[in-house]
């Protein structure tokens, strides 16, 4: 399959890098067509990883995944541009987390929003997705990391693009268990979990931990 | 021991209830001395429960449980007095859940500041421990009504008192593990959760949940 990755840091990477992996041809978008580090992730994943704008990405792609910062993506999906967008899925694995008032960092943007409902409005005809934004980039592509029972999280106002998103979370990455929170507007819930995540990780000191929902 | 619930609840009635089990004195306070709702209680849990003012139940207790809104917290401890509260621990159980925009609620405060820092501003002397706030009332006291392992969190300043009111949670109420997320600051942690609770709730349409953080 033909996928784009929007986003050159440590999420693009590990998402990149475990689709090349899985077999499938691999585009890395970035605000120019020829950012370093998209040319190292391109050059550390052979034939089938490429780079370009964040235009060349979506176009490219069957499904996007967006691993931009939270906090930049309504930029970098308009940059993308609407046409090379539409009616495409767009998984949302983005934070609006803001370091500027240092460690820890707080939201940009919560509580009667979320970044995957602002995408959502800004591209009405894109099948936006909320997913895996609740755990590390290694977790994400790695479940096994962390021992025993755990979940991921889905939002979205598409039911077939949603079914899908499960086949990727499931059969490509290896998530066992996947929990449908509903419309896109419960990507409250899961971006507003991170400040709870931050502090979990300030205590661990190892980012490879999630929750299990028990009930 | 004595006891005190500032609130009339189902949380204040649920915590009130086991802890008169437990064999303690409790007070229930309010705004009024003859509230309703407390009378009912103490009616309902027999001669070691008594009701009276916000005041009255600060000054009864050695430990008080704030099971007020968090959006009438700061107004209730304030009536409560600044001297009938100081040195205490103050157990603060509440989430500022803001209903008035209808389904599902959003918080009045977030983010950057949480009522449980709030709390511990305007009452400095006040050794303020919030928990059991990302569980329902009826698994606050009886855990095990969720089947398995999981968790409840802890937030403060004071070592002691938080160690003291893990006993409360462990010996008194059944928990079987305990997280100290660290001081009061990590309280933004835990309210910020509830959205992902309240869409949780909505799913199973049912209480009786929780997390269980795996690492």
């Amino acid at each position: 399959m033909k996928l784009g990755i929007l986003g050159t840091g440590m999420v693009g990477n590990a998402i990149g890098a475990k689709l090349i992996q899985l077999g499938h041809e691999v585009k890395m978008g970035s605000r120019t067509p020829s950012n370093e580090k998209a040319a190292e992730w391109v050059k550390a994943n052979g034939p089938k990883a490429s780079q370009g704008t964040f235009a060349d990405a979506a176009a490219f792609s069957e499904i996007i995944f967006n691993c931009t910062a939270g906090t930049a993506s309504i930029e970098a999906l308009k940059q993308a541009g609407e046409r090379n967008l539409q009616s495409k899925i767009l998984i949302d694995i983005s934070n609006p987390l803001d370091f500027s008032r240092g460690m820890p960092p707080t939201l940009t943007i919560c509580n009667t929003d979320s970044v995957g409902e602002q995408i959502q409005r800004a591209f009405p005809n894109v099948k936006v997705v909320k997913t895996l934004n609740t755990v590390n980039c290694n977790v994400m592509v790695n479940p096994s990391l962390v021992p025993g029972d755990h979940d991921v999280f889905l939002s979205g106002n598409d039911a077939a693009a949603k079914s899908k998103v499960r086949e990727v979370l499931t059969q490509w990455f290896g998530w066992k268990s996947v929990i449908d929170l509903g419309d896109i507007s419960t990507a409250r819930g899961t971006e507003m979990y991170l400040p709870l995540w931050v502090r979990l990780y300030a205590l661990f000191q190892k980012p490879n931990f999630n929750i299990k929902v028990v009930k």
